[in-house]
Parts: C-alpha cells; sequence; structure tokens
C-alpha cells in the first residue's frame, strides 16, 4: 500500500541517522511514500518541531501518517504513542510535540507496546530507527490501531507562551525565526480585531500590516499575516532577525484602534 | 498517475516549507514522484536558481514538471506561469528563471489565472504552496494546459553577463561556486577554440586545460571543463574559492593560440 | 520496477548536482525508488562515507542498491564497480568505501566496463550522473550483472584504525562525530568484556556504561553503546566534542574489571 509518511526530526542531514530510519520503513513496507519535512529541527527543541509539523501538517491529504521524533528522553520513561486527531495518525514520543498541532485533542491515543510491530533488536537511544519508523510502516499497510497497545488517556502537553491582551493592546513574543531571517510571532490573525495596527519589536515601531515582502522597499521593515496566519515581521529582500538582533522570545507588542 | 515533478526552490531545508509544499502537491495528486533539486538557493537569488535549474533539467525524462520558485516578489504584479519548452514543462513565477534553461525561448507559454487549480485560500507569501504546487499535481493528472489560463507572449528575461571575445581572447567571469569550492565560469567550452590556453584568475595564471582534478598534485589549481560544459577553476582536494578567495563575479581572462 | 536505490554522496546540498543524478537515475528507470542516505559527506572524505554507509545499510530492504560516489579520483584510474555482498548491490569508485560496510568479503565484483548502460556522453568530473547513476537504474530494471563488465578480484581496501587490547585495557579512538556532537569510536561492544569499566577522553574519566542520555543530569557527560553498536561519548542535551573540544582521532582508553 501506497500510504503517505511523513518525517520531522532533529536527525539531521550528515550522519546515517536519517538514512537508517527510511530503511527501517521500506524493510516493512517497501511501497511507503516517505516524504521528508526536515531533518534540521534543532537538537532536541520539542517546541521547534512542534511548530513545524504544525505548520505542514493540515497540507498533507488525509490519512497522512506524520512521524515526528525529537526526543532527548529517547529510552527514558516518556511513553512511545500513536495519535489519531484530524483525520492524520502521528507517531512519536509522548513528550508534548502533537499537543500544538491537535490543540491536545485526539480521537484516540494509543501507547506503543507491542513489540510485535518493532525491530527485533531495540537500541536505547535511536526509536525512530526501531520503533516509531517500522510501526509507521506496518500502520501504513493496514495493521489495525488497537493491535499496537492499550488507548491511553491524553497526551503530553507544552508550555506555550500565550499573547496577552489589554485595552486595545495585544504583547507577544518571536516564536519562530525562518531561514529567510523572517520573525514569526505567536499573535495569530484573529488577535488583530482593529485596522491600523502599530508594531512594537525591540525599540522600532511599524505602522500596518503590510501585503506583500515587496510592498515596501528592499531593506525595510514590514509586518504582514505569515503564511501560517501569525503575525511576522520581516525585512524585504532581507532578514529582519538579523537587521534587529532578534530570536525567539524576543516581546512585540501590538497597538489598534 | 506518477509523474515526475521537480522542485528547485530558496526555501530553505530547517522549516516547515518545503514540507507544506510537498503536502499541497501530494493533497491533489498522491502518486506524484516528487523530487528535490534543491530548496538551497540563496533567498531571493533568481540567477543561481536559473543555472541550478539549467543544469539539473536535460538529466530528467521527457514530461518532467519542474517547478521552480526563487519569488522575492511574490504576491506582487509578476505573472504566475507555465512554460513548455524542450520537451518540459515549468512552473513558477515569471521572473527571468525560466530564461536561462529555455534560452528565452517556448513552445508554449500561460499565465496561471484559473483560480480553480490553486488551493481554496490563496496566500499572498507562499504561492509554491498555494499556486505552483497545486498546479504541478493538477497538470501531472493530465488536467489539459489551456485549461490553466491564457497563452501569453513570452516570459521574462534575465541580465546574464556574457563573456567577450577580442583577438584570441576571452574575458568572462565566475558565475558560480559549488560546495567544493569550484569555480564555474560563464566561458563555454565552444569558445575555447585554440588548445595552448591560458587562464588568468585574481592574479594567477593556469596553463593548459586538466582533465581530471587528480591529474594536478593535491593542493594544486588546475582548469577543466565542468560536467555542465563551462570553464571551471579548482583545486585538486581542496576548494578553489577559498584558496583564490574569489566569489561570483570575479573576472577570467582565457588566451588561446 | 519499484526498486529501492540509495545514495551517498559528498556532493552537497546546494547545487545541482544531486538533482542530475537522480534525474539521470529516472530517466532510465521512471519508477525507481530513490532514497538518500545524505549528500553531506564531507568533500573526498572517503573514511567518513564509508562509516555512514555502513550504519545505515543494513536497515534496508535485501536487494537495494546502494550507490555511494565520495570520488575524489574521478575520471582517473580507480575503477567503477558493482559489488554483491550480504544481499545488498553496491555500486561506486573502488576506492574502498565499500570494505568497510561488506568487510572486504564480496560474493561477486564486476568491473563496470559496457559503456552501453552508461549516459552517451560520460564527462570526466561526474560520473556519478553519467555512470554510477544510469547502472544503478539498469540494474533496477533487471539487467544482469554479467552484463556490466567482467568478475574481477577483490576491492580497494582502507587503513581503518583498529583497537588495541592489552591486560584489561583497549585504546581506541574517536572516528566520527555526528550532527548532536556525540563522539563514536572505533571500540565496539565486544571489546568491552568486564563490567565496571571506566572511559578516559581528554583527561576526563567517565564511569561505567549508561543506557539512555537522560539517566545523567543534562549537561553531564556519559558513555553509551551507540545505535551502531560502538562505544559513545555524549552529554545529555548537549555536545561532547564541543564539550570535550574532540575531533575525530581523539584517543581513547577504557579500562575494565
Amino acid at each position: 500500500m501506497e500510504s503517505i509518511i511523513t518525517l520531522t526530526t532533529d536527525f539531521g542531514l550528515k550522519d546515517a541517522y536519517s538514512g537508517a530510519m527510511k530503511g527501517a520503513i521500506l524493510s516493512v513496507n517497501p511501497q511507503a511514500r516517505i516524504t521528508e519535512i526536515t531533518h534540521l529541527v534543532p537538537p532536541g527543541n520539542i517546541l521547534e518541531g512542534a511548530f513545524i509539523l504544525r505548520d505542514a501538517c493540515p497540507f498533507f491529504p488525509p490519512g497522512t501518517i506524520h512521524v515526528c521524533v525529537v526526543d532527548p528522553g529517547v529510552g527514558g520513561s516518556r511513553r512511545p504513542i500513536l495519535v489519531e486527531a484530524g483525520g492524520y495518525l502521528f507517531i512519536g514520543p509522548d513528550n508534548g510535540v502533537f499537543s500544538v498541532v491537535t490543540g491536545g485533542k485526539a480521537l484516540r491515543v494509543i501507547e506503543l507496546t507491542n513489540r510485535k510491530y518493532f525491530r527485533t533488536e531495540v537500541s536505547n537511544t535511536f526509536h525512530g530507527r526501531d520503533i516509531f519508523g517500522p510501526v509507521a510502516a506496518r500502520l501504513s499497510l493496514g495493521a489495525p490501531q488497537e493491535e499496537f497497545g492499550p488507548e491511553v488517556q491524553g497526551m503530553a502537553g507544552l508550555d506555550l507562551p500565550l499573547p496577552e491582551k489589554k485595552e486595545g493592546r495585544v504583547t507577544g513574543q518571536a516564536i519562530y525565526i525562518d531561514s529567510f531571517g523572517n520573525i514569526i510571532t505567536n499573535i495569530e490573525k484573529a488577535d488583530l480585531a482593529g485596522k491600523a495596527i502599530e508594531v512594537e519589536i525591540k525599540g522600532r515601531t511599524i505602522k500596518g500590516l503590510s501585503n506583500t515582502y515587496s510592498s515596501v522597499a528592499s531593506g525595510s521593515l514590514l509586518a504582514l499575516i505569515s503564511s501560517s496566519g501569525h503575525l511576522e515581521i520581516a525585512v524585504n529582500s532581507g532578514s529582519a532577525a538579523a537587521a534587529l538582533g532578534v530570536a525567539a522570545g524576543e516581546r512585540v507588542k501590538v497597538s489598534s484602534e
């Protein structure tokens, strides 16, 4: 069966790790259509992995199996899980990474305990290859969910920074810097009720929302709604993060009228 | 249908962007054979994107759909186009990127206007995901070209630096540095008529063309014809760009007898 | 036929090279399932390419065709070969890279001489695209091995650093630093007979083997058996290579009782 299996990991691109995991999947289902979202989540950064999965996930067809392995606790007490939510299946360690894309709500959460679906030898340090990849491949072949283990209640969450609203002002923060240097914030489109908004970040003020990068002069700062629906601060043909010296965590204020 | 769709973009490898675009393609055609050329075109560098597409394109089978999105003007006035040329289909913004691989000559250029083939919601900043990916996928399913929009005349061009020939000398420039540090120039094999050539770059002189990197001592400078048919300056087992301190734009002179 | 073809190269990810090679494969067999292990082997580093191939290879299904092109001698006297060993087929330059994954033992080694299976034009500098990719694709379509060229004796080897054992002590070295900064050594699990081991590296001593990264405090040094079965020195949620200032070649001593 030609199911789509996506991979989101912090394995990097230079080592054998992503290759070994893909091999382990193809050893179970040679027809699996493996689609890599990224292997460049910063090592152990569960929050960035969660944001990337959230932003890529909804563009895949229903039934896609999303495997996400950012797993600093590998071999420890966190549970390996399978989550069904929003028409997708999610597989990986239960460390909060799936709480963002699902909003913490799932049709079903199953703890992966049936070793029949793992590789025969399971290492302590590489469950992407030995557990999560093979389980995804078995699932893509049509194995029923209930065979993988018992249903459990809920999944781990993450402490997400949320924006605060007070008297027409929203205060949020930069949560993600993309490879263009665009600054993505935790302020959503719906948080911006008024029209004449003003954005403050690191002592700079931006008046109004632009529609496109190229609507301001090259090298100029602008604010717009990102392709994921968040307030984004950018520089036309440049890096806003470099220009402003901003990293994730920087405070962003928006006033509207 | 299992058509091949290639991707050449400046989306980078760490974010959700390439994954979201692949998902949008697979949502339309789950059988599409997506093949990534690169996502590491320097941000907004249309010329480098054009060189990479030109060097990879001809090795794909006829009928391949090449999607190229280096799109600093996204959401602005540049047209989204579909180009048929040389047995291939090209899809992306009309910013000159296709003029290099096609030599500016096409069997047909179509402006993509039929929103029926776009995602329902089209953002202002991510047409790779919302327009170009879905259009490529529809095309791979056999939708007729004329349904995507009206035929238009010509495509945008690029100011390509061309070599100058005078009295047995050719003066060109470095146009691309590859990841080995090899310096690729805009001087083609056909420009080098004489046999006893001498190459000058940054005060260094190289006598004659080598056939292979290993035909000179390790660490030594050489000139040869690149795998894309251009004059290339290299260092055996090293980086010529680093050794000479050369970036794209550096002048290169060749004398032949 | 939908055979799996893996790629392990030093081509990098920013240029047209990996795309051109994939295109050359798909031009011969549009159904080939190309799976990339890595294109980020350090340029010309045959030993690292060999380690990566060894660590990823065994997780692929039998019959997989592994193409490995780290080829500083391209166009020179090294032979292009096809190796059958351990249920897999290996294709690439005979520069020692296959001696690690196969232990130097093969069912068959064939020198690739039949130009019928190469691209019509073969460059001097890009045999991945012009020879190895197309040969892999032909093989995936079922072409018999003997048609590719004559059987030859043996393959090139590599000078592998081996650990020394003396009086309950094993002295080895760091042979690979992964993208997490984990230090992988050439000491294997079987070399560690005693239980109460003590590991010395760069003036630091680690007592005992851990099972998981998270079994020590965040930021602490630990030793464990890597997912490839080697002694590994790591830092929980950090980079051991950075913390200790260690590169490949660093001496590692283990005493056991």
